[in-house]
C-alpha cells in the first residue's frame, strides 16, 4: 500500500487546478510548437550580460561575496528592500518603509505566505472572472473557496463585487489590477479607489497582485489600490520576474503592520529566507542605475510584440472575434464567435502538424459559475514578431475552417 | 481594528516556537558578542572565488545565461538532480533517479512541502528529544502535534519509538540521523535499519533529514535510513547549505513515487520553483569537479574547530559537565551539573559585559514532556578557534561562578 491514502485533505481540494498548470508546462516539450501559452518574459528581456558583470564584482570576499552565499535576513536583503520603497513604491504613491517589505521566492510566494497567515479552510476569496490559475491553485492548497466576480473591459465590476461581499462575507479580495492575467485588462482609477473603500466599509482584506504594472506601452501609470488604503486592509504583492529575471524567483510583499511578525514566522517555517545571491544581484542592478535603460528596452520589445499580435489577430482570426487591446503586460484575451470551444480546439491546435500552436483555453481561468468556453489567453511576450505572424496565421486558419 | 483577528488558526499554534527562532536571529546584532548559537557554515567554507569563476562562465547567452535567469523546471535543474543521484546518493546506497528528486528552496522546504502533502491538523509527528527547532515550527504551522521520543548517545531509542508509535498512531517520524541538531549525536546503523522496519511494520512515514552527513571528521559513513526502505515509507531530505552555500537556499527531497505529482503541485502553489542561478552554479560546481577538494577543506576546517571546542569545554566548563563528542557536523550538546538553568543563564551570558557569549538554551529543543533545563546547544562551525577559546573561557568562568 503506497502512502497516497495518507495525503492531506488539501491535496484533494487542489487536484483540479494543478492539472491545468501541469498541462501548461508540458505543452512546451515539442520543439516545433509555437507557444502562445506561457507568461514567461522574452529571453531578450533577460539582462544576462549585466548580471554577469555584477556577479563578477560582488562575488569577492572584500565585496558582497560572503553575504551572497551565507544565511541572510528573514525579510530579505536590506538595500533591496530600500530600493523597492524608494524606486518602485514611492513614485506610485505607496508610502512604506523597508520594515514592511519582505523579499519572497517569487511573486507567487507573496500569495502563499499571505494565505499561511490569513486563510483557514472554508474561507472565501473573491477573485476576478477570469483570474490567474496559479493563484487559484494556491488558494485551493489552503482549502479556500474561490468565488468569481464579474469583469468588464475596465476590470472587476464594483456592483458585483459589493453584492458578493455581502453574500459571501469573504476573508479576502484577490485582484490583479494592471494588465491582468489572463485578460490583459486594467482596472480604472475610480474602481481602485472603490475597492479600497469597500474593503474598509466591509472589513475585508484585499490582496493586490501587480507584477505587470511596469510593462506599460501606452497611457499613464494608475495608482495602486494600496495607495488608497487608509485603514490597513490592502496587502500588495509584486515580482521582479517581468522587470529583472523570472528565474531568480524574487518577489516582494508590502505587508500590513500586524502581519510582519507572522510573515517572518511563516517564511522561516516554509524555507527560512529567499536565496541571497539573486537578491544581491538585483539590488546592485538597481543601485548601479541599470534599471531605467533596461526598463525602456523591455517595454519597447513588448510593445512591438503586442502591436504585432493586435495586427495579426485582426488579420487572421475569424470575423466576429473580440479581443483586449492591452495598454501593457504580456497577454491578450480573445473571445471567439460561433460557439467555438477553445478547450476542445486547444488539443487540436497543439497536435495538428499544420498548426502546432499552443494557447491557454479560457475555461481554465474561471473558478466557478457559468462555464465560458469561447475564450483564450494569448501570450505575446516571449514570442518573436515572426513567430507571432506564423502562429496566428496558422491558428487563425484553423479557427476560420471550424466556422466553415 | 487591525487584521490580526483574521489570522488563521495555524498562526496561533505556531506562536511558541516562532518566538524561539526570532531570539536566535536577534542575538546576532551585538558586534562584540561571540555567538555559539547559530548553525551557519563558516564564512571560510563558502566557495566565493569558485562561484565567481563559474558565474563568469555560465552567465552568457551562448552558455547557461538565459537558463539561469528564465523560469525553469518544477523539479529543478536536471543536471543538478542527476549529480545528486550519482554523486551524493548512489555512494551512500540510496538508489533512485532524477525523476524522484526535487530541488527545493533550502533544506527546510523539504519538510514544509512534505507537510503540505501529508499533514492534516492534529496529525502526530514523532520527533527526537531534543530536536531541531525550525522543523518543529514547520510542523506547528501545519498544526501537527509533535511528540518527543527519548534519545541516548546512539540517537533515538527504539523501544520508546515503538511504544510511542503504538500509543500515538503517528503520521510521521522525523529524524536527523547524523550529527544531529542539536545534540551532535549519530544514530547507529542497527537503529537505522530498525526505523525502516518499524515504519514498514506500523505503516508510518519517516522523514529523514540529513544535512550534516557529509561533514564527517572521524569514523565511517553510515548508510541512510532511506537505503533500508523496502516498502516506500522513507522520505529523504537534504541540503546544500553545509557543503556548498547556505544563502543559496538549495535543498533536495528524495520522494516516494506517489508523492512526486503532489510535490510538484504544492511547490508550484508555494513559489513555482527554486531559484535558477543558484541551481546552475551548484550543478557546475560539481560538474567541474570542485567538490572533492572543497569538501576536504571544509571537513578539516570544522574538524579543527570541533577539536578545539572539545578541549576548551574540558578545560573551562565546570566539573561534572557532560557533552557529546561528535563525529561530524557543527554542534555539540552540553549538560551542566548542579541544577544550572541554561534558559536563565543565556540572558546573562549574552548581556554581561565580561561574557557576551550566545548559546541556545536546551529547553527550546524539547517539544513536550518533562522540561530539560540544564542543557545547551553549542555551535562551533562558524567560530574561529581563537573565538572558541575566548568564548568558552568566559562562559566557563561564569558557569563555574554560579556553582560557587
Amino acid at each position: 500500500m503506497d502512502s497516497s491514502s495518507k495525503f492531506a485533505q488539501r491535496i484533494h481540494t487542489m487536484a483540479g487546478s494543478a492539472e491545468v498548470v501541469r498541462g501548461l508546462f508540458n505543452s512546451l516539450a515539442d520543439p516545433e510548437l509555437i507557444s502562445l501559452s506561457i507568461g514567461a518574459p522574452a529571453k531578450e528581456a533577460l539582462p544576462v550580460e549585466l548580471v554577469r558583470e555584477i556577479a563578477n564584482d560582488v562575488l569577492r570576499r572584500d565585496g558582497r561575496g560572503v553575504e551572497s552565499l551565507q544565511y541572510g535576513p528573514l525579510l530579505g536583503v536590506k538595500d533591496l528592500r530600500e530600493i523597492i520603497v524608494d524606486q518602485l513604491l514611492a513614485p506610485k504613491g505607496v508610502k512604506t518603509d523597508a520594515d514592511h517589505i519582505m523579499i519572497t521566492t517569487g511573486g507567487l510566494e507573496t500569495i502563499s505566505l499571505t494565505c499561511q497567515i490569513y486563510i483557514n479552510p472554508g474561507d472565501v476569496v473573491l477573485v476576478e472572472r477570469p483570474t490567474f490559475v496559479h493563484a487559484v491553485e494556491t488558494f485551493e492548497m489552503f482549502e479556500a473557496k474561490c468565488v468569481g466576480v464579474e469583469m468588464d473591459e475596465d476590470g472587476m465590476c464594483m456592483d458585483d463585487l459589493e453584492k458578493k461581499i455581502q453574500q459571501y462575507n469573504p476573508k479576502m479580495i484577490y485582484v490583479i489590477p494592471t494588465f491582468q492575467n489572463p485578460s490583459g485588462r486594467t482596472l480604472t482609477l475610480e474602481r481602485r479607489k472603490k475597492i479600497a473603500e469597500l474593503a474598509d466599509q466591509y472589513d475585508v482584506l484585499v490582496f493586490e497582485d501587480d507584477p505587470y504594472r511596469d510593462i506599460r506601452f501606452t497611457g499613464h501609470d494608475l495608482a495602486p489600490i494600496k495607495s488608497f488604503d487608509k485603514s490597513g486592509k490592502v496587502i500588495l504583492g509584486n515580482s521582479f520576474s517581468k522587470i529583472f529575471s523570472a528565474g531568480s524567483r524574487l518577489g516582494y510583499i508590502v505587508g500590513l503592520p500586524e502581519m510582519m511578525q507572522p510573515l517572518q514566522d511563516v517564511k522561516t517555517a516554509s524555507n527560512s529566507h529567499t536565496s541571497m545571491l539573486p537578491q544581491v544581484l538585483c539590488a546592485e542592478f538597481f543601485k548601479r542605475g541599470y534599471y531605467p535603460e533596461h526598463h525602456e528596452m523591455i517595454c519597447s520589445l513588448y510593445r512591438e510584440r503586442c502591436q504585432k499580435m493586435m495586427e495579426c489577430i485582426e488579420e487572421y482570426f475569424p470575423k466576429g472575434t473580440k479581443w483586449t487591446v492591452p495598454d501593457g503586460g504580456l497577454f491578450t484575451w480573445a473571445q471567439l464567435p460561433g460557439g467555438l470551444n477553445t478547450t476542445v480546439l486547444r488539443e487540436e491546435a497543439i497536435t495538428r502538424p499544420d498548426v502546432k500552436v499552443a494557447f491557454v483555453a479560457g475555461e481554465k481561468f474561471f473558478t466557478d459559475g457559468e462555464p465560458v468556453t469561447n475564450c483564450m489567453r494569448i501570450s505575446f511576450g516571449a514570442v518573436s514578431p515572426e513567430n507571432i505572424e506564423k502562429a496566428t496565421k496558422k491558428l487563425g486558419k484553423m479557427l476560420c475552417e471550424k466556422l466553415g
